[in-house]
């Protein structure tokens, strides 16, 4: 006869267990989930066995750099499905797999005890356990090792049948359950998960231009003006500050103000065009200060409580000086200059994009891994990375996890403002959190598809939503014209909608709202090319707004998380109400927000009791934070009414029950 | 600088294209697709990459035995997602993977029209492209290597303008589309379709135990008697004629009538307990005839367009020669017997089971092959497997695999009533059809539940249901005491809610209901344990109840499959409806059953109008299969009444917009 080749998948045919849908999973195991340090996290699968054998199942962890597997057993839960729950101490990537075998002396021993029970006799039966104990001998050490080579003694001698009655079967069983035969066990897959820090899954970001923080209109702002800046910062409740690009910048066809071709002299440039003679991307404008003044603003953000955020734009100025010693990680054009960056028939040659695809691609990667590094070892641990979607997931994937793996606390923000399914593949691949779409959301029916899209649970085990109302790129049309009460509400919906989120100050407070020109969402006298003066103690400011509301966040749990928003039907097309609880039900936030921000609005909401988490047919009270009102309601059906004339834009109510 | 490796999945960091989301996948592509010969697939899948390069995307397409694969283009939907069809022309196992990658020059082409169309100089512009074709000049071949090398000539040449205006940007960008470089091309994982014979999805099973079909009462049957009792069975449409084990009986522990423990002589014992001196699982037990006898029956029932379908029990009774021959391939008691089957306090000592955990697992694999290779070398193409569940996956995996890459046409029905996870599993591993929970689905709501979840197009993806009334082993309590109007309800439900379904005759058109005793679901006078004689002839048979319904079958093509099953809302919880159409719309058929057998049930039925595919507000004709009457209806909303007392126990209709 011709031997079949038994091989691969069936080379080791005796592993009898099936293990199927381990959850949290993304893509079945190729990414990892992300979590926060400190959580909990269930984690779910299908083991059975041909079969009526005993099954077992155990959970294998591996905390961050851990030498080993940390097992322990799931609980059947019925169905063939299993759960336990693991706790993350530490920042950092930990492993896990499922383990699950056929456990032959669990099923003889219940098959004993029936056996006993109706007065069969057991001899040869008693003598199958002894072989199966004389086995578990070989793996057990200790007193639990006497203990078996007893119970051996006692199954191949008289009086088995007597040590076993009572609590002997269960005794036997427990012992033995802790020596399992794992030559034929079936391991899953190996999957990860990411415990990040806190600040991954909530965070309030505030964007600023070092360079127009000096308190003299014309003078270059420095690293210094930004230290003395921070007690503001500080004040309106943000805990993330994040600086554009703060190294020196390219003259080659440096950009002038509003974005005009060409600069007259004395122009600063864009940032974002890096590089110059005095170096690239681990280089220091020299009008900033020093490397010495820029850790002194990362330790004196850190003692308000703030965490610095660096931009991360991989690309060149042509003066940037990887262009001289690294010609091969550009496109070379026939003619031997460097291909500038373009969308034809534009062309931007200030920038020199790099090229992937060079022979040295390796080198490149290297590289730029390095710059964060050097930044990390600077004190950095949080980057928003410009325009990650033109350049390979590859790279993206390999870095963040390189990096990780030192850095383990690091933050990558990403800023792809493109196509939904490269969006989620970047944050799959690793970044912690991401831009979105928000700022173009704005009508109810939009914000609630697109909002129940992003905090789907398979969905937020990969991606955090960061909500921006602006940036130096975008300022919306809504803000352009629909004057103080679009800023609070849009604030409100990013604040509330979003654990993380961000604005692009002082223009947001200062309700900046010139565009470059009609139909554009380019900031008139954008800082992006020029050094800009804001007058931060005007009386229309929106500082104390924004410190309401910050400050609701910091005290309310619920507003800390994304997965748990629950939207509640409004009569009213411009009244957008949802509310979020905490998972310990300590804290529960309703929100209702006027999205017509030039007519009052009113109408009834239709609470959802369970969504909200408490019986809405009896009395609660409602507080709102913007306001200092209170409110006691008593049943679903609520009337709201929302006036911007009068100040009011929305509600954040913090709801107790009686 | 120290050297971080850029290995594993980083080793190709050139590779930029992106593919997520192959459709159609079992379990993210780990087991094959199933579909049925001369269908048409469609293949879907996410594809993008970096940047805003063109991105090309293609099916590789592999059929059964094929050495190379087959390219077909992909054409994008829009939102990154790919489309293609293809057909399996076919029986076998197709292979199918998903290729994209960054195509620079369609990019550039789309650019260089841009830059030519806004008047800007691209002589550096001609020169990249020309660098490009001469690329793809080491690629081509015949008069596309002339016409590249032509357009390369033009393109350093000058004239190119002119050239590529009019049609050249577009005959270009063609020629150069058979040339890609596909050096850092994407390939997802390798996927698989099994085009199964029709029958694997459509097909009317008749089981009998050829030992009963001796016309004189007291003769053991044979299988010239089965020859004879063809025509009867094609007779009602029948196209699957299913013989439990026809290999010599043990004599050691057999069961005696109504499976009393000891058999009296001359009783013929189960023909589960496979195995005596004459042979196992390759023999034919003698009474029944020769392996001449045999062959001849499989060729008569293919002559009247049935399949014969064989029972693989892999079970051996003490008698069987592996007990002998092969000692190692059961388990051994430490007395030295060999352990028997046994259900504690349970004892079923006729029966050896396997030990598949042995040091000769292998050859146990091979040897079971080996049998199913045997019957297919008989002529036998369809298998009916005893508990699969209770060996292991991997062996039926590796088993199915092997033996349809020699026999592609083989279908294996899954006899596994035992958990859900258990049988879903089975039917993903390879087997064809599948036994189901339908036995003990009653009352509307869980037939709406159960047939919702197995003809939801995931789940046919992999499960085919096979729907039995009744089998040897399963006389349900409605059969026993429903009368005839529950026969015909549940053949009814069977035949039309499953495009697979089988019985167990003579004892279902003969009605057989007598239980062994009250509350069992095993027959008095069970043929397991006993030969019967059955009349055929009697007046009360449900024989052309039954050639009605499958002569529906056949000529419906709406029956023939089950992921169309959609089900229409009555008023009344003991009237079912549901109807089916074809995907060509040719065949449309809506059944309403009275599930109670006792009582006159009427009541609306509210059609669902796109479910039914049809204007349900206008005229539409509707002819009971069953009764031969004929309506005509005009709005959702209509009356129906059945009464099991005249006869009617359902309405078949096969329903045509007028």
């Amino acid at each position: 006869m011709e031997e079949t080749p038994i091989e691969g998948r069936f080379a080791e045919g005796r592993r009898r267990a099936i293990i199927e849908n381990v959850r949290p999973a993304v893509d079945g195991g190729r990414f990892a989930v992300k979590r926060i340090v400190g959580e909990s996290v269930l984690i779910t699968a299908d083991a059975f066995a041909d079969g009526h054998d005993a099954l077992r199942c155990q959970l294998l962890l591996r905390a961050p750099g851990a030498a080993g597997w940390h097992r322990q057993e799931m609980h059947h839960l019925g169905n063939d499905a299993w759960r336990t729950e693991c706790s993350l101490h530490e920042v950092g990537r930990y492993e896990f797999a499922i383990e699950a075998w056929v456990d032959p002396f669990q099923s003889w021993l219940q098959d004993l005890r029936k056996r006993i029970e109706a007065g069969q006799q057991v001899a040869i039966d008693l003598q199958i356990g002894a072989i199966q104990i004389a086995e578990a001998v070989q793996r057990a050490v200790g007193d639990d090792l006497r203990h078996l080579r007893a119970w051996h003694a006692a199954l191949v001698g008289p009086g088995a049948v007597r040590k076993l009655q009572g609590s002997g079967f269960d005794d036997l069983g427990e012992l033995m359950a802790g020596y399992p035969d794992l030559q034929h066990a079936t391991r899953s897959e190996v999957h990860a998960i990411l415990a990040d820090p806190p600040r991954a899954q909530f965070s309030s970001w505030y964007e600023l231009f070092p360079r127009s923080t000096s308190p003299e209109p014309s003078r270059h702002g420095t690293f210094r003006d930004v230290i003395a800046r921070l007690p503001y910062v500080a004040s309106m409740g943000f805990d993330v500050l994040y600086l554009p690009p703060i190294h020196p910048i390219g003259a080659a066809f440096r950009k002038g103000k509003d974005n005009s071709d060409t600069a007259e002299p004395g122009e600063p440039g864009s940032p974002w065009a890096i590089g110059a003679a005095d170096g690239g991307h681990t280089a220091i404008h020299k009008e900033l200060g020093t490397i010495d003044d820029f850790r002194a603003l990362v330790k004196a953000a850190q003692e308000l409580g703030i965490d610095l955020a660096l931009d991360i734009a991989f690309q060149c100025s042509p003066d940037h000086p990887y262009a001289q010693e690294h010609p091969s990680w550009f496109k070379a054009r026939p003619d031997g200059t460097i291909q500038y960056a373009e969308n034809p028939p534009k062309k931007y040659q200030d920038i020199y994009p790099f090229d992937f695809s060079s022979h040295d691609w390796r080198g490149l990667w290297r590289e730029l891994k390095r710059v964060v590094e050097y930044w990390c070892e600077q004190g950095v641990r949080i980057f928003r990375v410009d325009n990650p979607h033109t350049k390979p997931f590859a790279f993206w994937e390999w870095m963040i996890t390189e990096v990780k793996r030192q850095f383990p606390e690091t933050i990558f923000l990403s800023e792809a403002f493109t196509r939904p399914k490269v969006m989620y593949r970047l944050a799959k691949l690793g970044f912690s959190q991401s831009y979105t779409y928000f700022s173009w959301r704005n009508q109810k029916k939009e914000l609630i598809e697109y909002f129940s899209e992003l905090s789907d649970p398979d969905r937020q085990n990969y991606f955090r939503p960061n909500l921006w109302p602006n940036t130096p790129d975008i300022l919306p049309e809504h803000l352009q014209i629909g004057g103080p009460a679009a800023f609070k509400a849009r604030l409100v919906l990013a604040a509330t909608l979003g654990a993380n989120y961000g604005i692009y100050g002082p223009a947001f407070e200062r309700m900046e709202h010139r565009p470059a020109k009609a139909g554009s969402e380019e900031y008139l006298h954008s800082e992006k090319y020029e050094l800009r003066h804001w007058n931060l103690d005007s009386p229309d400011s929106l500082r104390d707004f924004i410190s309401a509301v910050n400050r609701t966040r910091r005290e309310q749990r619920a507003l800390q998380a994304d997965r748990n928003l629950v939207f509640h039907d409004t009569d009213n097309e411009h009244l957008l109400c949802y509310s979020k609880r905490s998972d310990d039900h300590s804290s529960r936030v309703l929100v209702v927000v006027n999205l017509n921000y030039h007519a009052e609005q009113h109408g009834f909401i239709a609470l959802n009791g369970p969504g909200l988490g408490i019986n809405v047919n009896r009395d609660f009270q409602l507080r709102d934070m913007l306001s200092g009102e209170s409110f006691t309601w008593s049943q679903p059906r609520n009337y709201v009414e929302l006036d911007p004339h009068a100040g009011k834009s929305a509600h954040v109510f913090v709801v107790t029950p009686r």
